[in-house]
């Protein structure tokens, strides 16, 4: 059995927020929270002593990248991805089933998980070959690194996320792009759930296993998925994309799925901004993660909060490398308690990103990282306060 | 006055070697030294608290590219480099000079210092044009960065220096190539005086200002040189390049010309290698810069000591990316006490380096950074003991 447990301590009494601690073997961590991503067991431009420092609870790891570098199995030899990467605190893996979509339909047509054209900012979708090929009985993945092709299925899946030794594995999936039709999703989800109850039958037990609820923005696709993957015995509820084409679908899709929930605890996959992180607390998840904040960093995107000019139009974000920072010397943030704005000034900081030092992506990171968990932290304290939709507009409310 | 001193505080007995003490008004120096180098207020990975955790005593920051960018009238307005990088502690800058070679002749004709082909490894020298022209007024520079002409001069190179706020100047100096001849070699050193001259009237007395020893690899050349420079008032004394074509013809130079030296501080500019260190520590140079530990870091190259295989003929390095290190759970080296071998495996770094992973650079360059400045304590710990020589055949030996 798995040393897994969650316990909800308290409930919003306005909305549907939640106070909870999820138990692990390698530790406790208090929801809602936000779990930074570990890709190939590294977050990216951080070490884990960075994530010891920044307080991270947990983090949460890629099953595809592990398994083609440097290969599950050398993971299992280093003592899993907590050994590996010297952190000794629970662990997520994925599935592998996002890469149904990041390589092949999101390759094919050059889109994000929320329909956007990707990469970011580009004009253009540039349609590309797609990297996967699905089936009812797997996934065949092209290697991002040498082209080779590897198949994955939910056995397959389980046996990788076994040897990552996470705490927490995902069941495997296939994630549907926003652009999919109606009866392309429903086959896809009904994949999904085929695959479910394969999870349960082959995964470790000595893991929590997550299933996925799958449907797209479909309503009736997402209240069928729910009640087929809730009768699961599962160790909690992952809500997996596509999320619609829009943040609005998103908070719809959530409003459809969550009120259809036990106690478990709920994962969202791959969001979120900061606007998502209030919008989706409010509707229950407990858990999210995201590659966003050290991507967003590197390119040069820094958070701030509103007291220091950060509101919903601009994303809570300043971009440093702006010409009017080139001699400022507040922190990016005064209000910020990060070793980063501790230590540094905004006009150092654009100084290292304009000439590309490579200082710059760690210290940024560990900026908007500890700004994504102390704004968990304030979620936490205000839900514990009752004072979480206070909170929200105080951080959401339109700059007039 | 500057508030500058230094005082020798023991001399070995059978060679040149010796211990002092800087001191600066931001702080002390024990040497021999290792000054790693901030090429644009950042060693190349790693940040000021890295730095402070490595215990590193000083840093050098380079005049020419912090001129470029961001501009040395940005680091004063940010309290020179101390307080633009947060490290409060001695700053060394150097003249400009180096670039005259670097980006003239070095850049014409794609070598090094030491007349090696540039990039190392590289088969074929590419002849590339010149980005500086020399005249007895000084030295146009073209923009690395933009392609943009900028005119360096004595007092121009005495200005931004004072900008930088560095506790140790260098004089302006041209640099020559392991190349060049005796005609031209001799014309070089002759401008060179004339700049030390010139340097010695317009530098900001509140800084502590090195003449340069030049004269390439003639012997004549370096005697006159170090006659001439050691005649003004600086308060210390560089050895710059050209330091002929080999080791061995650094050895002959400085065994030229450090006999001829007063008690002064002596610095060796832009060397070294972990069997310099020693060659040039016996020799009498207290302290040296360069580069090199963080470069070979972020190209694979990682230090180990002789207990752990180092040696003259691996140049104490081994290479993280070959195949042996894939499930390799030790650190790099079993007996270094960096942060980077207390919490990672060779397994682990090798997957980050062959994977990309941005936070491959900074845990290698804090272990080669570590490991030069924990030999540098080695090795001043030695001539108090009287065992330096000692030391120095343990590290040197061939390998039989």
């Amino acid at each position: 059995m798995a040393a897994f447990s969650f316990r909800v301590t308290k409930k919003d009494p306005k909305t549907r927020a939640r106070l909870g601690i999820i138990t692990t073997a390698h530790g406790k961590i208090e929801t809602p929270y936000f779990v930074p991503v570990a890709t190939l067991a590294s977050v990216r431009s951080l070490d884990s002593q960075d994530l010891e420092a920044l307080g991270a609870q947990c983090t949460l790891a890629n099953t595809y990248h592990l398994h083609l570098r440097p290969g599950d199995n050398i993971v299992k030899k280093c003592g899993g991805v907590q050994g590996f990467m010297g952190f000794n605190k629970p662990i997520f893996s994925d599935s592998g089933g996002f890469q149904a979509f990041s390589l092949g339909y999101g390759m094919e047509h050059n889109i994000n998980k929320l329909g956007n054209i990707f990469p970011e900012g580009k004009k253009t979708a540039e349609k590309k070959k797609s990297m996967a090929k699905i089936t009812d009985k797997g996934i065949s993945f092209q290697s991002v690194y040498d082209g080779s092709w590897h198949f994955l299925d939910a056995k397959k899946s389980m046996k990788i996320q076994s040897h990552l030794g996470s705490d927490i594995i995902m069941a495997f999936d296939e994630c549907t792009s926003p652009l999919s039709d109606y009866a392309y999703t429903k086959k896809a989800m009904e994949r999904t759930h085929k695959w479910a109850k394969q999870c349960l039958k082959y995964y470790d037990k000595k893991q929590a296993l997550y299933g996925i609820i799958q449907g797209g923005w479909f309503e009736d696709l997402r209240a069928q998925s729910t009640e087929f993957i809730s009768s699961l015995p599962f160790e909690g509820i992952a809500i997996g994309g596509s999320l619609g084409q829009s943040k609005k679908d998103m908070h719809q899709i959530l409003d459809w799925v969550i009120p259809q929930l036990d106690s478990r605890p709920r994962h969202l996959l791959g969001i979120g901004d900061i606007d998502d992180l209030f919008e989706c607390v409010e509707r229950g998840i407990d858990t999210f993660d995201c590659v966003s904040p050290t991507r967003i960093a590197r390119r040069g995107s820094l958070y701030v909060c509103p007291e220091s000019g950060g509101n919903v139009s601009n994303k809570f974000r300043i971009s440093i490398k702006t010409a009017k920072y080139k001699s400022d010397k507040k922190p990016i943030d005064p209000r910020c308690s990060c070793s980063t704005c501790r230590n540094y000034s905004r006009a150092y900081l654009r100084h290292l990103y304009t000439t590309k030092e490579l200082a710059y992506n760690r210290l940024a990171s560990i900026h908007n990282v500890h700004f994504m968990l102390s704004l968990m932290e304030q979620i936490r304290s205000s839900i514990k306060k009752g004072t979480f939709s206070r909170l929200k507009s105080k951080w959401l409310r339109k700059k007039k």
